[in-house]
């Protein structure tokens, strides 16, 4: 979807919320409908048309915007939001939409001191509403940086990467220097290598701790291309499992399977998530999973829809999410499997194809 | 410092602030006070002292925070801002500042009700004021993470990676694994590396442009190392220079000494703006530097101060910051230094050592 066709859906949910304009601050939701990367601007969508659209950065982006953002009247000032606010107010609108879960108390007290504060209208996340249902461009993108991910795990895998001896630190650097030369800007997020105990915490932060023979060795990584985010966990054992090792594999396993196969449109968010816990607990191992089922990923690595005991809506076609249940023994190791997907009509679109099945590392 | 030492320097801002607690809901001053690095958290700092004060965070975090909080109380929970703020209520607070720039108008509303609005008093980002001023760890972190960019780039020039052929997306990420190799977690921000005509956007983004003999080669770029940002701009000439090339060069170098010599404690932060500013418009290339001086560097790439003709305050001894004038031609090129320094009692520390005289790359 172009541009102008975002913004074009954008204003009719401004009509539904009789709204003359929306004053969009967040970067990403700017990135979204604008293609604007830079790190200073704000748009103002008005309900009638792009003619009364009015985009904004400062001087540092003027050659930038131009080329990024060619379709709208750009204006280059210091304070856009501000300047935005006052261009709405002097053009007589009644009702300004502001993004009331990213403005902050003190920004909207000066955005207030511009318009009144009659004029302004907190909206519940109109744009990121938007944003969960990918088009397919995003979902391209998405593809690509998984693609990314998944090349990088093969190299890493068949050039013996996973050798016991390295460092969890050089690991990650390695996923990190193969994602990039695979075509992505770089890691989607910190990458997490966890071997032995530390891959019972679940989001462990690599140390140069070495691999050894007869860990569980967790890795969460994902690929930034064009702004949006992969992400995937693999957990592989160095040399033969032990049976306990084999076990938590399999149960981890059959749970992330139920959990995908859960995931089609229409589905509430907390019957995905229980579909995958249910496995779990009824191993015995509902405490060990002490975190949602997954979340929607695409220009964050983390956004909406989150796939929990806590979250709320339903699925749609186009969402992409990720679905990753995790077992972790404090003190012995973890397992967790991710996936992203996109969901679609009938089976959702996998997108990390790396194998699911237990890899053991030859030692 | 250690943290319960900052702890204690906010807690004498709070006293003199009238208020009985602070509620920290910014991440980087959550790490700045906690040393606390995961992704959701908060803290409740009581004026009376560490045994009041709260920690919270989620349960993803449970083990890495008993290890980097293990000197305050600690609390696991999904909504901490909430959480906190409830037992604040029950502790019978009457005066709980909140950070007024970082929590948004729906996170005020939700703090609001469990509170009641006459309990919540905006504060005007009192743990960044502390963090202006660096402490001999935040020094050594800044001094590492400098001496990464400077290995970095000295690699680079010594082995031939500068030369015509190269495109600048290749340049940026072989500068990016050099940094690395040198001790950083990653770069500090996105790499700036801009040829020929390219040079002249200030903010470039590494394209496929190859470099090519004759070119003027902007290089901004830094290293994070644990958790601290330096940034650090070189622009050289592949080949031998122009004398148009020649002479920016030297009216930016001159501009950027001027703003070196400016940098001392007491002087206001227009001051030293405009000592590297009136270089430039004396030579009628005003227009043609269309940014700030400088900014102040720490747990974030940009932070306070900052050193503008619209900056506000004095320098103090410890507070770090660029310097980095530049002048930019469209179509032709631009050249921009860059160092990170100190502010001290006589000259500044230099932390970015890498010279500053015209390199020519040999071609």
């Amino acid at each position: 979807m172009s541009h102008p066709a975002r913004r074009e859906a954008l204003r009719e949910r401004l009509r539904a919320l009789e709204l003359d304009a929306l004053l969009v601050t967040d970067l990403l939701n700017l990135r979204y409908l604008t293609g604007f990367t830079g790190s200073h601007g704000a748009l103002l969508v008005h309900a009638d048309g792009d003619e009364a659209s009015v985009f904004c950065t400062d001087g540092r982006y003027r050659t930038q915007s131009r080329h990024q953002v060619p379709d709208l009247r750009r204006l280059i000032e210091r304070s856009c939001q501000l300047r935005l606010a006052t261009q709405a107010t002097e053009a007589g609108i009644g009702r300004l939409g502001f993004e009331s879960h990213v403005v902050t108390v003190d920004g909207y007290a000066a955005l207030a001191k511009v318009t009144g504060a009659e004029l302004l209208v907190a909206t519940s996340r109109p744009v990121e509403a938007l944003r969960m249902v990918k088009d397919e461009t995003e979902v391209a993108a998405l593809r690509a940086a998984c693609a990314a991910a998944d090349t990088a795990l093969a190299g890493l895998l068949a050039e013996g990467g996973l050798r016991p001896g390295r460092t969890e630190r050089e690991v990650a650097r390695d996923l990190e220097a193969r994602m990039v030369v695979a075509g992505a800007a770089g890691p989607s997020f910190e990458t997490i290598v966890a071997t032995g105990a530390n891959s019972a915490i679940p989001h462990h932060r690599p140390t140069d701790a070495q691999l050894r023979v007869g860990d569980l060795l967790k890795l969460d990584f994902g690929a930034l291309v064009e702004g949006y985010h992969s992400d995937m966990t693999r957990t592989v054992v160095l040399g033969a499992p032990a049976g306990w090792q084999r076990e938590l594999y399999d149960l981890v396993a059959a749970a992330q399977a139920a959990g995908r196969v859960a995931l089609r449109a229409g589905a509430d968010v907390r019957e995905v998530d229980a579909a995958a816990r249910d496995v779990i607990s009824r191993a015995g191992h509902g405490e060990d999973f002490m975190h949602g089922l997954g979340h929607g990923v695409g220009l964050q690595i983390h956004e909406a829809p989150a796939l929990s005991q806590f979250g709320v809506g339903t699925l749609a076609v186009g969402m992409a999410v990720t679905v990753e249940p995790g077992v972790y023994l404090a003190g012995r190791g973890g397992v967790r499997i991710e996936d992203t997907l996109v969901v679609s009509d009938g089976e959702p679109e996998l997108l990390t194809l790396t194998t699911k099945d237990l890899v053991t590392v030859p030692c």
